[in-house]
């Protein structure tokens, strides 16, 4: 249903927007133009190296085709030229970033998919592509990762994923579930991002 | 000596408690539902993780078995809901901490020893499986790791593991041997929590 | 050109000198004797790790001799040891880690190189070998990763990678290529050090 030159596109977008997430979190932290790249990188490929090396599926993506790090490193540096001259709104980055989120997760889901494994594998997979490399980011940062307390992220590529899944056991072809569960995941993190709904926090009283 | 039940129980006790261990310092930080889970099974399966990816055992644990998953999970949340009526002695968690460490430690060696590795390689599996989901906790979190310099706890997991090794090598069956280097564990771990023993602290002037 | 052992001093020479590195920061931040080599081993060995858990090169070498760990735990005692008597100046510390970046750098191209990838992937892995090793050890210590934002350090291992891989595809015998390029690394980084030359920051306003 779709066409793998629009599922390229999206991979290579979603490698694009979070190396600009990354590029642009590394920037407020005044690192260096290398450190800027590096942290560009890791946030763009993190997720799916951190599932490939859980789920022993080698060559790892970016190993194979290094087109991954020149698309990251080249949105990395496009994104701070525009920003001398016009400053990108929050908001905008945000939605890109959520398309990025809803491709990566179901890119996830279909390489655990593919390798055999079971529903539970395949969401946790889908979770770690789309969240693992803004982990990291966090981490090298030394924020404490957003997506532990930030507007609805990580559950809504678990809610869009699992839909996916459902979908696909209900008998609808994967193409048409894809969409639908891409689309999930994009509208419950822009809800998130316009209307600022978070998931409840868990706090313990030392 | 040791049942295969026995030994299953005490897998999934120490993923319990992990996770517990992991949910609560998450939940100190206020993360959200999320994001305590995640701390909570990354706590609890990432020091095996780690250790499977370092010694290519695959497939990794929770990936063929996804009942670690809910059990870290479900004690994740019980751990939570329990603490809203009654709250836990923090020493009572640290015991709990001390039997997951004694049984990882030792499952650590067992695995590295399955594979063919030597004395040095099982005892550094051992203290990885007992200790490096905590630092990641610790990391995610954005704290120095406890363990780097709090009162005996690595030192415990290579002390129980190296008895456990010198008693197979001396002739002991394994069972024994098992039992006897947990306990060790168990007992040094125990005198540093409720004596306060820590090991020197290697300081530096500027 | 060079021969097996000369390549075996430096193997072992740059992994002292990381593990020193390590142990020095990790006691700066109060850490026990057992955290201090922990943090000694994982600067040391780990950007190698990382290399070979990307490439999916086993058995990662320290588990398949683990002379690296003792080379590493006994640089690391030893500096503890001599600097109760006699404070070793940063420079003298910082011209040694010159050295082994000079060294790991290559090795990790070396490594890609012999496992039949590309230029880039060759570059990447000599960069990773050479610094990911101080960056995990900037994070366990709850650091932002200093190679990050220092003056010349990644850039003088790509540099100096890609001088070797041009000098290589030009003719020259690997052995001089590789001498020419470790030296290229050592100098751009000792003028880093010695004049305070850094890379340009990439700033964001907020």
């Amino acid at each position: 249903m779709l066409s793998t030159s629009v599922l390229t596109f999206l991979d290579f977008f979603g490698t694009a927007v979070f190396a600009i997430s990354g590029a642009l979190t590394a920037g407020r932290k005044q690192f260096d133009i290398f450190g800027v790249l590096v942290v560009a990188l890791i946030t763009a490929i993190g997720g799916g190296t951190l599932r490939d090396l859980v789920l022993n599926a080698h060559p790892i993506a970016w190993v194979e085709n290094t087109a991954y790090l020149y698309v990251g490193m080249g949105a990395a540096l496009s994104a701070f030229l525009v920003m001398r001259f016009y400053p990108i709104p929050q908001k905008a980055l945000d939605t890109c970033d959520a398309v990025g989120l809803a491709f990566f997760a179901m890119a996830g889901i279909q390489k655990a998919q593919a390798l055999g494994h079971g529903t539970e594998i395949c969401l946790i997979m889908g979770i770690m592509t789309g969240v693992a490399g803004g982990v990291l980011r966090d981490i090298i940062c030394n924020d404490i990762p957003l997506v532990m307390h930030k507007e609805v992220y990580a559950v809504a590529a678990l809610a869009g994923g699992g839909l996916y899944l459902l979908l696909v056991y209900l008998g609808l072809n994967d193409g048409s579930a894809m969409i639908i569960g891409m689309l999930a995941i994009l509208v419950l993190r822009l809800i998130g991002i316009y209307k600022g709904l978070s998931i409840p926090v868990l706090s313990v009283r030392d």
